[in-house]
């Protein structure tokens, strides 16, 4: 895989009058959305060329000359996407057992297309014959049932946005030096669609809870074994049997024909494949339940913390120039909205509020914005996150404080990128 | 093609201790939702079957003894999905002429997936070196502009969630005979996404407008000479200059480099393949500005009207036995948001409002659903809605009054599904 930018592909050429002539001071803390939109129409003027008459008058372009290409019944991204691709880090001691990521850096907005959404596989993907396919709700409930997918299709469904993020995402920031890669190759173990399915709370409300019911112990169909037990409150609250993804039935790697959906929750409970739903007593205890990705937080809480991480720069590559950019990214929270994105772009001596682009959903990604007048001199931008509750993305250090150093789940730090002088961007522990 | 869902499909098995029992009254008009959830827990009751010991315990499926399938850079649905496809209408007289439409009756939520967007396309597609491609911003402005494709990349961005429809959707209905079509190849000129771009008042900030300014003239790069004109005020309120659906670079049939996204307009405005775009002082009457699209409606708006239909029931298709069904569709307005959608499950004698999925966004799909309990006998059921300002969906016949019976265009009036006693659902004028 090849970087998209590199620092021999700037596309503003500086000998060319296309440069901002207004190198202006940064953006006041305080600054309001009318001196924004001000602020935003002054900087980007320049970035633009003139244009000249062969575009604005007589020239006939060659597409105009012959009848274009044909109609298809499912659509591919141009070929100039190609290397708008999830990245596949695999390991190779177990067949099928790995990751794939999301190419944040070269993504906007909050969906994530369904072939790009991440995957985390340890054991690869089942083929699953659907018209064989049930799921089983038994253990502590009055009447155990199995449903296929035509019987689930029929119980009324819920559509919702929500992120899913690995609960390993960002660990590559764990290490004591900081690793330069994309963003999307260092973060994108996230994503975001829209879900639809039935309430778990639906189909055990049919099977009747047992009063000593406290536990759901879900597994799904890959032959890794993944088993996982969430407690009932957070599955009678909001957890979906999902069916469907951004509209269409769920992809093969994404759990095709059910999935669970426990907004906010790490992914590895967000079990696909599904295949048995059992109400118990206590959690299992299996290895997904202890030996990996769930080290409860200090403060006992399970749902991925609040973080945030700019998209619209990405180690390795460079910025096209001084002048205006807009920093960008995304926010999220498992503990319900993002109530704010602050940026620094010196190093977190100052920091500016950026906009959240409406709607801010409950546990889904938000895209926030920035204006910044880049004056070419070599610095270090940041993004902090706080979420409804009054959390904030803690500095590296204080991670590190309450994880210590050897950690390898749930890094949520405030993440550093360093501009050079001449665009180039790098990640910094700073 | 074949249909999905057949008279020999039904899924539920009358033979079998899985229908129903309680063929409950129809749900009472006042409704209210604590109610409605007790109604959807009693109603659903009884679509499960009884879990069988060889899926709540020891047996061991075939898929957990051999490693699943590999990681893929870019996904796809499952074979499963085969006939989950955009269908293709194309004229015979001219090349890459025609439509292709979105399967609303197989999808979930509100999002299209970008392979599934509606097309239509006038001359094909055209092939655009996007290393090579500009933009004109002329006419009537300070300083005439030009922008590649980086440059545009570097100016302030806004997401939002809107749909687009094709002004010819739903354009059967005008037959004096109800046609027999499922739903998505009646009504599918119709897709959301969540569209990114540059704001159009952005890039006009830049280039300066002109006092006498009142109209754009755009013009894209396909072989067909599509050309329309905007108001300015409308460019200036919320059009954009979409570079990316659903997150990631518009596909090649969506538009790629670059189209606008006009909210609420039809879809021949949202011009794909953008070459040109000129300010002028009054619209330049080109052919589809008026031969095609352009029947103002009578009150003199222009937005796509308020709409609705039902996509969990299709014409051609059988339902699976009596007993519980949650109707569920799709409304929208080009005039704000959706206030409400009502349901008749009796010919439009008695109506009960739908549950409208949250988030309602502004010129978004919506997507509602209505727990329904059907006793079995024939029937017809319709949706209407209504709204942020009043408008609501009119009945065919007025429809015919306000337009005439050989219009064309802008079809929005109730549709009607019959059902009969087994099942069988068609379209009907009723």
């Amino acid at each position: 895989m090849t970087m998209k930018r590199t620092k021999t592909t700037l596309s503003i050429d500086p000998t060319k009058d296309t440069q901002l002539s207004d190198s202006a001071a940064i953006v006041s803390e305080k600054m309001q959305s009318e001196d924004r939109r001000q602020f935003i129409r002054r900087s980007a003027a320049g970035v633009a060329v003139l244009a000249s008459p062969s575009l604005t008058h007589a020239a006939v372009p060659e597409s105009w000359k012959i009848p274009g290409g044909d109609f298809s019944n499912y659509g591919l991204p141009h070929a100039d996407q190609k290397n708008v691709i999830r990245w596949i880090s695999q390991g190779r001691s177990v067949a099928g057992e790995g990751v794939s990521w999301t190419p944040l850096h070269d993504l906007e907005g909050t969906i994530t297309p369904n072939g790009l959404h991440f995957e985390r596989h340890h054991n690869g993907i089942p083929e699953i014959d659907s018209a064989q396919w049930e799921v089983a709700l038994h253990g502590l409930v009055a009447k155990p049932l199995a449903f296929d997918l035509a019987s689930l299709k029929r119980y009324p469904m819920t559509s919702r946005i929500a992120f899913i993020e690995c609960g390993g995402n960002s660990n590559s920031l764990w290490h004591p030096n900081a690793v330069q890669a994309p963003v999307g190759y260092a973060h994108g173990l996230l994503s975001c669609s829209e879900w639809t399915g039935v309430k778990l709370s639906v189909l055990l409300e049919e099977a009747g809870i047992k009063p000593d019911a406290r536990w759901l112990v879900a597994d799904g169909l890959d032959s890794s074994g993944v088993t996982v037990s969430l407690p009932l409150d957070k599955v009678l609250d909001d957890t979906l049997v999902a069916l469907y993804q951004n509209g269409e039935a769920l992809r093969p790697s994404n759990g095709y024909p059910a999935r669970l959906l426990v907004p906010g929750w790490e992914g590895i409970v967000n079990l696909k494949w599904l295949r048995s739903l059992q109400l118990t007593s206590s959690p299992l205890m299996s290895r997904f339940d202890t030996v990996s990705y769930t080290d409860l937080h200090k403060d006992g809480t399970f749902e991925m913390k609040v973080k945030s991480i700019i998209t619209s720069m990405t180690p390795g590559a460079t910025l096209p120039g001084a002048g205006f950019h807009e920093i960008s990214g995304l926010a999220w929270t498992g503990n319900g909205r993002v109530a704010g994105v602050d940026i620094s772009v010196d190093n977190g001596k100052t920091w500016m509020a950026a906009t959240l682009q409406e709607p801010v959903l409950d546990k889904a990604l938000t895209r926030f914005r920035l204006p910044w007048q880049w004056d070419g001199t070599a610095t270090i931008v940041k993004s902090r996150a706080v979420d409804q509750n009054g959390q904030m993305q803690p500095t590296r250090d204080a991670l590190l404080a309450e994880k210590g150093s050897s950690a390898y789940y749930h890094y949520n730090a405030i993440v550093a990128f360093s501009v050079e002088s001449d665009g180039y961007v790098s990640h910094v522990y700073a």
